[in-house]
């Protein structure tokens, strides 16, 4: 018999609401000798306010004793921007060595997407998740003077860039089309652009099955809404990751509905899942959150765990309200209560 | 009487094609006391081959003296990526301090969007020209070695900042809907995120008829396909804006009709107006190419040298034929001559 050991973060705004119907589920398709512990863990606006603190290294260290954790969103505007971004977010993916953050993208018969055509729509983001333009490097000088300057530094390591290129290669040849595209802006930075591309060519030669091809990340905001089907796998930095995957979300059905993983592949570190939306406070604690995004990210916190059989059951739950729920207006509740009888059942 | 003196960089691949609809365009609508003087330059990929220049010091003070300066497209895969982009096109923007990146989006009736349902679009995103990511400010250490670190640094000042913010607020000031648009990622770059939040804020106190609000690049992205009604005037940094304004022109019509101007509005050196499209190689040479992307440029052109008038006769001539176009398939050379009678008659 199995035991998870489990992290929960629900913290702001819609993040309570919307992580309730991801332990439902859970809760729901995990066979029965297998033990699911939680603990759960009061970061966000409301931790700050009331300590000054974010993440601390005893935070990190109890942290670090679970399986997996499961995020539900972080961010408040009665916090100044950046501070929890940070000072938590951030800093978190960056000591559990999150580097391959997984967003997957598909668009399901029935579901609203704002191109035309409803456009067939499976791939998946493999965003870099620790270097890049997110390191914090950088800093301002005569701050507040007509002469400040301000510089942010993005950091790419051979190490870094080479582990998530050859991540997305091996996720490349487990799909059918075994596609993979690198997306970076190599033309104009050229630093960069240099280390990726080349990494990206030398891992290639180890995976011959594998179509690769290249599009800079302005292109790719074009494919994205007028050829999405053109992607399978795609690979870039992490800010170029963080505005493609948002850009994907809203033409594969919304971010209601978009979940991501921020894997750390060895082990070393629990690995944390979370919906690619923030906290929503606009429409916090009145049940209008789809808990949809935190529900697939649960799937994929299964697979990551092993439960390869449970992932699938969750997401053809989803998949099938999905595509039957229509313009049905239903509580989060509801949605968590109909998603979890069709993984049960 | 009057003259304009222009500078003509047909550059590579579609280059010579679209710019020559441009300046047929052009010769229809000036007025006949106004001098046409044109000096075509020999940039880009052939150049390069022939002399291993892509733009010398005594190119720059030969441009100088122009009133304005069109551009077809610059790039050819025969030439390493980004030896053209950092060696051509980047080193006149930076010598010429074109600091205003104007592009503008407009979605006509009739015209052909990947969004469903047709939404109004109507924006312009001011783009920094000269800064940001792009001042090639970073490096390489242990290239090629597993422990290769490439650096970028985005450079932003208080000096560039302020004057492309004021820049955008003025257009906004000067449109009906009174509205500009923030873009940045000040969650996360908060050294340059502040700079650029603290100077809007400072700036807008200049322009109280103007509405203001900010959005995270990776929302304006998702906005732009949901939404774009939304936006009015957007300014944003050189990276992001480079990205935003491909997204913008794939949903408003596609990149064949997206013009932009390259900006210095103090007039101490002349502006380049070039459409947003590439060079295109795999269609080059078939009158292929749609110019209007080229001749939109030209109609900014026009209005930079103070010909509002005429800058207005092509904007109309464009969106008759857009709007009337439909799927007919036609020459480069034909669309060009349809143009030119519009604004001729
Ligand atoms: C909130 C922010 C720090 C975060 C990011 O930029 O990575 C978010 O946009 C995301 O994509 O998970
Ligand atoms: C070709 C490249 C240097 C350029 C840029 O990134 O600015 C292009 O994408 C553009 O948007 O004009």
């Amino acid at each position: 018999s199995h035991s998870i050991n489990l992290a929960v973060i629900p913290g702001d705004g819609i993040g309570q609401e919307v992580v309730a119907q991801g332990l439902k589920i859970l809760a729901a398709v995990l066979p029965q000798d297998v033990k699911l512990e939680t603990e759960e863990y009061d970061f966000g606006a409301k931790r700050y306010h009331a300590t000054g603190e974010t993440l601390t290294d005893a935070d990190l260290d109890s942290l670090k004793k679970h399986d997996a954790i499961l995020l539900g969103a972080i961010g408040d505007p009665s916090v100044p921007s950046g501070v929890l971004e940070r000072g938590f977010l951030l800093k978190l993916r960056f000591a559990f060595d999150h580097h391959v953050n997984l967003r997957p993208s598909k668009l399901l018969p029935g579901v609203a997407t704002p191109l035309a055509g409803q456009p067939e729509i499976d791939f998946v983001v493999v965003r870099e998740g620790t270097e890049g333009p997110y390191t914090g490097n950088g800093g301002t000088i005569r701050k507040g003077t007509p002469h400040e300057v301000a510089t942010e530094v993005s950091v790419n390591t051979a190490f870094g860039v080479e582990r998530v290129v050859r991540d997305a290669f091996a996720r490349a040849q487990a799909r059918p089309r075994k596609k993979l595209t690198l997306v970076h802006k190599n033309n104009v930075l050229t630093f960069a652009g240099h280390l990726w591309t080349d990494t990206f060519h030398k891992v290639a030669a180890e995976f011959p099955e594998v179509t690769t091809d290249y599009l800079h990340v302005d292109a790719a905001t074009i494919f994205l809404v007028t050829d999405p089907a053109r992607f399978d796998v795609i690979v870039t930095d992490n800010l170029f990751g963080d505005i493609i995957t948002d850009l994907a979300a809203a033409v594969s059905g919304g971010i209601g509905v978009a979940a991501s993983g921020n894997i750390n592949p060895s082990g070393e570190f629990p690995s944390m899942f979370e919906p690619v939306h923030g906290s929503a406070p606009d429409i916090a604690g009145q049940g209008k959150a789809d808990p949809t995004a935190t529900v697939l990210s649960v799937a994929l916190l299964l697979r990551h765990l092993g439960y390869e059989a449970e992932a699938v059951r969750v997401e053809e739950a989803v998949a099938a309200d999905l595509t039957e729920r229509g313009d049905r207006v239903r509580t989060t509740d509801e949605i968590g209560d109909a998603l979890a009888a069709r993984v049960a059942s």
